[in-house]
């Protein structure tokens, strides 16, 4: 039951407890922040410039599921679209630890926390994944942990 | 320090324990799906029917991104543009339970399931909000809890 279109990937076994992935730097524009926010998260500070200044976030500022979207593309882009993941399981944690105003850029680092083998499927691992993102001071403003499904490569190896 | 563009609004002394917000339902079409996946989660088994038939999901399927983005347009459009929100803090336990196929339909509802004055600042709130997010035959899609800082109405009154 090999999928062609993951064969060819990193799999469960490849993955190392530890290891870092460095994201791509975004740089969130007022077009961005007003054009998400209109789709998903329409509340006066993230579409109003006025409505924001007066709000506690002290300016217009991302929403912070446009923070964790982009967050998720520069993973995907960076690990996930090169590894055999058959889906996310979910995610747990996630802080808003500062607002994301018009013009910063945010980038960051993805630890893998945790791995482990699914003792129901083993052919499949659950990796866990620590994201830290940071604004262009170097000061956080997202944390959050994502657990992914993952091929095995050898499933008949004990977990 | 009062807030006009919130003033109108509810505050947290206006909200109740276990106080059920339901969701407008949301379609999501092929369109709809392989767009935000374009942008934010480009992986193949959410813009390629192919490759998604092939993957534990079985068939073309949203990005859990997307499902917990529209879920939070509905909890704007029903809720929190009704509060005098500050913002959101973070979340835990989201979970995809099962995939959300083109053209299923989402809604679902929305529990208060805390209600907690900050000791610190004492003119804001926190409301803990769950999330049961379910397809149009019922099946439970995706869970995950919020938590949402409100102004208080009377700050001068004891938390």
């Amino acid at each position: 039951m090999t999928n062609p279109v993951i064969a060819n990937r990193l799999h469960f076994e490849d993955l190392r407890l530890g290891e870092t992935i460095a994201l791509a730097p975004s740089t969130l524009t007022r077009e961005m922040i007003t054009t998400f926010a209109a789709e998903f998260d329409p509340l006066p500070f993230h579409l109003d410039e006025e409505a924001a200044r007066q709000s506690l976030l002290g300016g217009l500022a991302s929403s912070g599921w446009q923070t964790g979207a982009l967050s998720l593309r520069a993973l995907v882009d960076a690990f996930l679209s090169k590894i055999a993941s058959a889906g996310g399981l979910g995610f747990s944690d996630l802080k808003w630890k500062a607002p994301v105003m018009v013009n910063d850029t945010i980038s960051g680092a993805v630890t893998i926390s945790e791995l482990r083998r699914s003792q129901s499927h083993p052919h499949w691992g659950i990796v866990t994944l620590d994201f830290d993102i940071r604004n262009q001071k170097n000061k956080q403003v997202m944390t959050m942990r994502l657990a992914n499904l993952v091929e095995c490569r050898n499933p008949e190896v004990a977990a």
